[in-house]
């Protein structure tokens, strides 16, 4: 095959107005030509400044929650408007109509979710006008992704996936005129730095935000350090991960008194001097002052100012009436000596401007968490906010990437097979939307947290058609297979209600992994053939009450890497229980370093190293002298900074097998856990289950695990962002101002998507949970991870409804999860956490179907996609069918640069060796976001004020061969293959 | 000179689509084809419609209150939007980019102030595709006055030019397409029986409102009485003042569930099955049944549905995009057996199909007041509510007259001359936007209150200069005049502080008038020339607390017809006062009649015939048990029948001169009335004070002045509609439905603009007003007229402000006014209250010169705009420039029928004889609103089922000569002049 041949996009003859080119394939050109074009590409419509004057750069905007205070599907409509008024079908409407009527007028679109449902109801006349308007530069998109995602509770995983489901729209429907070329995340709360390296690696040339820390505002707005040059990978060459980042001057809001919306009741501009209320002076003269002040904390002859808000442009006349007519009135002003000169424009425009200005900026390097509008307003509450949604989450997102390995694994027929039409669309859909920022945030109202639950069950109902179809064409049976999505409460009726059973097991990561599963069973079954291990334990009669008989049945499986494994189970009529009690009842012992360090639960007894987890909670503040803030959907806010114990001496049972150990602590009639020891595991399992939390004392409460060592944290912590690279944390400390700390507690809690640690010399203690949550460490050697979360008051940042989750019967919510705890030396940490984190990431996929596994076919018992296992080093990130004879592929590097002394180095993969079923006949690498030949990827470089001047990184720079692709530590390359069925 | 030279419109070479012509002069047509085009005119761009199905019209509307809880500026632009959301100027950019979208859709606009403001912001382009939508009948205007007058609380004088003034607009800019077919007052509070008079005169082929009794409203939906023939006057010959009138069926509001306007919260038509919450099969079947138990009340198969409210359609697109999806999908259920078809159309369309029909509809005698929307909710306090603004609203009447009079007689030098530019435009507008039907109702909001009587002073300030330069011209005289407008509380600077002074009277009226004058002058003076009768009298020290030897210097003037009178007054050294007390103060005799009959104020013993009028007071209800209604703005409920006397033994103090006998009764510090009666006079005048209304004991309070007689009234009293004809009401009484009354006092209140009697056999007990009032007569020859209001509660009919007026000064607005009160035979009362009420409306307007009038000047000392006073029996109702050499005049015929032996007969003017410095030299007869030949004027004829057929009377028929033109009891006929100066 041939490197280089593209594949998969669209054809399109027409050209885009800044010179960039759209179709399959294309004429060679000279390295220079496709430089000049690539540079002035999305620049080329950009309106003219004046290089005298200061030029204010009026971004006309909508930001269009993709859920929120109502569903997705009624704020595209319009529907609820008695909820909140918002329409975006009526925004693209009005503001398509308003840019037609004059060519000077721009205006950005950012949220693909809703343009994609717009677009799919247009006329082909409607569809060619805003065709016209967006190679004209006059409707730009920005971001582009599905969602504006939110930074502190995904997964980088997901966001790829939603920025690509979004990109690929735009590129699809537009061409390279559609490609935005900034990031654009005006709202989310807080800005992780794996955010800003993903967006760099799909070929942004710059990124703006609102939100930050008011300190940290207020410092750069005195140094003028509102923009800067984010390095955002400590692993990756820079300028790889580097993103020119600016902090817009007014949140994302217009400057006040200047908002032009039906939604806002600013005076407008009353130019007719026979009415009353003339204000065209005073209008100028505000303006005036305003653009000047603002000057002051940028760098350059040029600022911008966001004309929009949440929902805003459904009715675009407002907004362009008045802006006309203040561009008109102020410019007007230049014949008198006036040396602002406004105009219509775009981020991408405006970047333009900046990046010809040549200056330095400055340099970034840790990110921007936690973020805090006050002193007493920290946004960290919403790391925790909707555990169960924020798992249900993470859940979708490994039942997705089965869904679309097995698409590709299965072919067509997984599409259309015995089990009917299948598809992984409304699967990705929803996962898309459930990036939000504030959807997996958890800071949207309860009815939209159900649709977004709800979207998720509707996509993998669509995606299990496609899974049964593929598992039939993988295993030759047609049988069909039931899912059991309650096994975490161990409910499966299958099992519970079946002689004998078998259970087919997809694993998604292309490794083996080791696995435990836990299965209710109605009567005494024994496995007939699979697992290495078995054992069995009582249920738990409390969760069912109706089944006092039922038994849980565990298996220890060994799994492929992609692969499917089979096994089943009938009726055996042994049991046998044990119940213990130790006064050591489960450690965790690394041999490897020089020093063993052990993890210890001590029930009684005085010596120990690691204290068992113990539950805790802080109740929530309603508010109190020193400040209204209360503890809501975003907020934390303690009303003491001591945490209260649930219960120092829990309830204890014990369990020890051949297969595990376990403590049951039981600290409460609400708040319960299991601490698990797998055989031959050297980490510890901790099964937390909260809820319904009680507020009948009137008081919220905010529920943490806490885990104490006797390691010299001082003071550090490490959490992970978005999954993927580990920030370094420090107590009351910022590493980019002088911070003035005001809440002990809730002022130290970061974001944890896959995990957090604090270490010393010797010893690392490592967490990785099973979804994004807030932790923090406040005592040396210890680290508090906050579980749940029930409150009573609002916490006025809009959603205007206590977080406080209805349970099914109970009153709230009971939640349950996992935490899997490691004590390692600092130096293999990584080599234990990284795998595990992406075991927790993507789990095996469990089928059920009656009866035993057809005699005879013992060749499809077992079946692997892969020709083997990939390196350790190396993560099949993205697997999923483009079109019907290309595939998209990510193949990561999961470690840093010097994490591990085994892992963190290049390493190479053969792409013809990959699959053992697919030929691949063409390869083509491309941007991140799969919208950009990686060769077209030329971003506008930035100097950082560290003088180190950095060249582009030309994509796939020393590859062995062409299809053999070498992974740099924390590197992610994405490929387009073209294949064909072996 | 020739009848029928047209004059005055503008030249236009476009045809309306409906066949009517524009043009000076038009080419001779056979009369049957005048009136083939006629009957099609606006009707033939209508939308077709099925015969055999119901036919649904879907009205599409906007409701722009010209004032209200913002000012007209306010809402023209979308200032002060914190307050109401509400901007026209986006409204009409919105529909007019909507309505291009689609030749199906409609619209109808109906306010001209606001149209006006737009139009004059609009570009050639713009205006380009406005008129040719207007020519299509895509945009419609309906009523077209300035704004939707008020009907309870206006003039008709003032009414007329409000219409003429909106419909000229249309006229010049529009040409006979822009001629509004069909009145349209949806929100006015009760519906007067003069307005629907005046709209049969103005042209207008049919007329919709929306609020009606509710009792009324249920009987008629019942009945299938919605849709009637009101004929609209006692006097006109029919069908001179019959119109079709129409009650819509949801007062101007869509069916609930389909408002799709911005500003409600109904769902949107969701016709993306991919999306959540699809709901057309829900909305069309909701749709249907609505539709089909709306035809139930309505005679036709045609229905009229009124799809828009209050500011609605400024983002016309959400109105527009819905109804297009609900038509498509209501009448695609046509090919599943469905008979309902839906269609964009217009009131005239609608009338149209109305008329097609060819039925007999039930005739209307009487009005629409008073109006309750529910039992205890009588909307009967707006007829009093703000009693200073409606006297200022009146005086303005009466200045604006003068001025308009003024300009004509003073030729161009008035509108420029030695005093600089004067107009009456802003006058005009001011009072045309004061009849909106919250403006002069006293409905709006305090600020907006303000804001008319700032226009008001504005539009005043602009006639002085115009008024100022006419009397020079008149005069000869530049001497700068000088205008006390705070006469009626004796305040004037310059009358105050001369030692000589002189004083210009004009008068409006076109006959020899006696008026009375009161001037506050410091020292002593006495009038030179002029006056026949004059004395002094002390000053209120109180109101004159830095002036105590204030004097009150009063004139008996005669004025002649349209004419000043000048008289000048020095300083003389003789002061007398006389204060009396007497048991009989004061009595009105009329001895023409066979039995002499006495109001007589008895303040010591027994035997009276009526009563000294006597001040009493209701106690607002905050709201009760039976209902949480309380008196307001608009509604008047007190909180008991009983009303309370302030006080039953005023102090009294009384003075008698040779020109004036006077009891002044102080009933309280906030209550005071003086009772005159001048020398020579059968009137009383009962000048009131009242104010500031204390409210610390957590009471609002309306107070009236009640006169009692012993009259046998037997529950009857009269009432003047608009100023004009006589209705008669009747206690506890409705003619049209058999009332359950269930307020006794509010549920009887009637408003009254210029009269009010009640009589017996032999006595007739009159008071003529200075402003609109309510009254009722609740006890036996007793009649009570609600005087001021100051309330403590909103009413929740929206204005969300207690009517509570501040003062000046105190806490609390003090009013003062007049009555005037006269006892008659009931045959000889038209011949005495006509006159007087015509001086109350049309006074003579004062202006005052330091000094000497000039020497030598006694042919300028007085001077007549007209060559002869007119005839009694007619009144000069309009003397307005139309342009440079056109003048607009009506002639009124001002007494009904059968009121007056005397005067209730035919009258001829000759139109040749009326101005002693202008000569006529071109004269067409017009309609009423001055924007239609009287010629062309071919209104649809609709048959009562009365039986009686009605053919049109053709205008001018029965004038002995073209310039001799006869005028019928009640007719207003109107002119347009070609004049010359002499």
């Amino acid at each position: 095959f041939t490197r280089g041949t593209k594949v998969g996009r669209r054809a399109s003859s027409s050209l885009c107005k800044d010179g960039g080119a759209r179709g399959v394939v294309r004429a060679p050109r000279s390295a220079l030509l496709r430089l000049l074009l690539a540079r002035s590409a999305g620049f080329g419509s950009c309106p003219a400044t004046k290089p005298k004057m200061l030029n204010v750069h009026l971004v006309p905007h909508t930001h269009d929650d993709v859920g929120w205070l109502k569903t997705v599907d009624q704020y595209y409509y319009g529907g609820r408007n008695d909820i909140q008024h918002a329409g975006v079908q009526y925004i693209l409407d009005s503001v398509v109509a308003a840019l037609q009527k004059d060519p000077a007028r721009r205006f950005i679109y950012v949220e693909t979710a809703f343009f994609y449902r717009w677009w799919k109801q247009q006329n082909p006349s409607t569809r060619r006008v805003v065709t016209q308007l967006v190679e004209q530069g006059r409707l730009e998109f920005i971001n582009g992704g599905w969602c504006m995602s939110d930074e502190a509770t995904t997964h980088y995983s997901a966001v790829i996936d939603q920025m690509t489901l979004g990109l690929r729209f735009l590129n699809d429907t537009f061409g390279e005129c559609g490609r935005p070329r900034v990031a654009w995340h005006i709202d989310p709360f807080g800005h992780a730095r794996e955010h800003a390296s993903l967006f760099a690696q799909m070929g942004f040339d710059g990124f703006f935000f609102g939100r930050l820390d008011y300190q940290d505002k207020a410092r750069r707005m005195k140094a003028r350090e509102m923009e800067m040059v984010w390095r955002a990978s400590q692993s990756l060459k820079p300028p790889a991960a580097d993103l020119f980042t600016g902090v817009l001057p007014n949140g994302y809001n217009p400057p006040p008194g200047f908002c032009w919306d039906q939604s806002c009741s600013d005076a407008p501009v009353q130019d007719d001097p026979d009415l009353d209320d003339y204000n065209v002076d005073m209008l100028v003269a505000t303006f005036l002052n305003i653009a000047s002040a603002q000057a002051q904390v940028y760098k350059t002859n040029h600022i911008v100012m966001t004309m929009g808000s949440d929902f805003q442009y459904e009715n675009a006349n407002l907004w362009y009436k008045n802006m006309d007519k203040l561009i008109r009135y102020v410019n007007a002003q230049q014949a008198n000596g006036s040396v602002v000169n406004v105009l219509y424009s775009t981020p991408s425009c405006y970047l333009q401007e900046l990046h010809l200005a040549n200056l330095t900026w400055p340099l970034k390097t840790d990110d921007f968490f936690p973020y805090a509008d006050d002193a007493h307003d920290f946004w960290t509450g919403y790391f925790t906010s909707r555990p169960a949604l924020k798992r249900y989450e993470r859940l979708s997102n490994s039942l997705l990437q089965t869904c679309n390995q097995l698409e590709v694994l299965g072919g067509a027929k997984s599409r259309s097979g015995p089990f009917g039409e299948g598809h992984s669309d409304t699967m990705k859909r929803a996962m898309a939307v459930a990036q939000h920022h504030d959807a997996v945030s958890g800071t949207e109202r309860q009815h939209v947290a159900y649709d977004y639950a709800k979207r998720l069950a509707t996509g993998w109902a669509h995606c299990q058609v496609l899974v049964r179809n593929s598992l039939a064409v993988l295993s030759g049976s047609d049988v069909p297979r039931v899912f059991c999505e309650n096994l975490n409460i161990s409910v499966c009726p299958l099992t519970e209600g079946s002689k004998k059973f078998s259970m087919n097991v997809y694993n998604p990561l292309a490794r083996v992994v080791t696995w435990s599963v836990r299965l209710p069973v109605n009567g005494d079954l024994r496995p007939c053939h699979g697992p290495s291990e078995w054992t069995d334990q009582p249920g738990n009669t409390a969760e069912h009450p109706a089944h006092p008989k039922l038994l849980l049945v565990r298996f220890l499986v060994d799994l492929l890497a992609c692969a499917r494994t089979h096994t089943h189970t009938h009726t055996h009529t042994h049991t046998h229980t044990h119940t213990h009690r130790h006064s050591v009842l489960a450690s965790s012992t690394d041999h490897s370093g020089s020093q063993p360090v052990y993890f210890v639960c001590v029930v009684e007894g005085s010596s120990f190293i690691a204290k068992c987890p113990l539950c805790g909670r802080y109740n929530a503040s309603g508010g109190d002298a020193e400040s209204r803030q209360a503890s809501g959907a975003y907020i934390f806010r303690p009303n003491s900074s001591t945490p209260i114990s649930i219960n120092q001496n829990p309830n204890i049972s014990t369990l020890q097998n051949s297969v595990v150990q376990e403590v049951r602590q039981q600290f409460s009639p609400w708040v319960s856990q299991v601490v698990r020891l797998y055989n031959g595991s050297r980490e510890l399992e901790l099964e937390w289950t909260v809820g319904p939390v009680p507020v009948a004392d009137g008081l919220g409460k905010e529920v943490i695990t806490r885990l104490d060592s006797n390691i010299s944290s001082a003071g550090y912590f490490y959490t992970d962002s978005n999954g993927r690279e580990v920030m370094e944390r420090r107590k009351d400390y910022r590493p980019t101002w002088d911070l003035k700390q005001t809440e002990p507690i809730a002022g130290n809690y970061y974001p944890i998507n896959s995990r957090a640690f604090i270490k010393d010399g010797r010893n690392q203690m490592t967490v990785v949970t099973d979804r994004s949550q807030g932790v923090s460490s406040i005592y040396n050697g210890s680290l508090e991870i906050m579980l749940h979360r029930r409150l009573l008051h609002d916490d006025v940042r809009g959603v205007e409804e206590p977080l406080s989750e209805p349970g099914e019967f109970a009153d709230g919510l009971v939640v349950r999860g996992r935490l899997l705890v490691m004590l390692t030396p600092p130096e293999t940490a990584a080599d234990m956490h990284r795998p595990l984190a992406q075991g927790m990431v993507l789990q095996p996929m469990l089928s059920f179907q009656e009866g035993a596994f057809p005699e005879g076919s013992s060749r499809l018992s077992q079946f692997s996609g892969l020709q083997a296992a990939l390196p350790p080093a190396v993560h099949l990130l993205t697997v999923s069918q483009w079109s019907n004879d290309s595939v998209l592929l990510r193949l990561e590097h999961q470690y840093e640069s010097s994490e591990s002394k085994t892992y963190s180095l290049p390493v190479t993969v053969n792409l013809q060796k990959l699959f053992s079923t697919l030929e691949i006949v063409g390869v083509s690498e491309m941007s991140l976001g799969a919208n950009q030949w990686k060769e077209d990827m030329k971003r506008l470089q930035w100097k950082p004020s560290t003088g180190d001047d950095m060249k582009p990184v030309g994509g796939g720079l020393g590859d062995p061969t062409p299809w053999e692709i070498t992974l740099q530590p924390m590197e992610i390359r994405t490929f387009l293959l073209r294949v064909q069925r072996r």
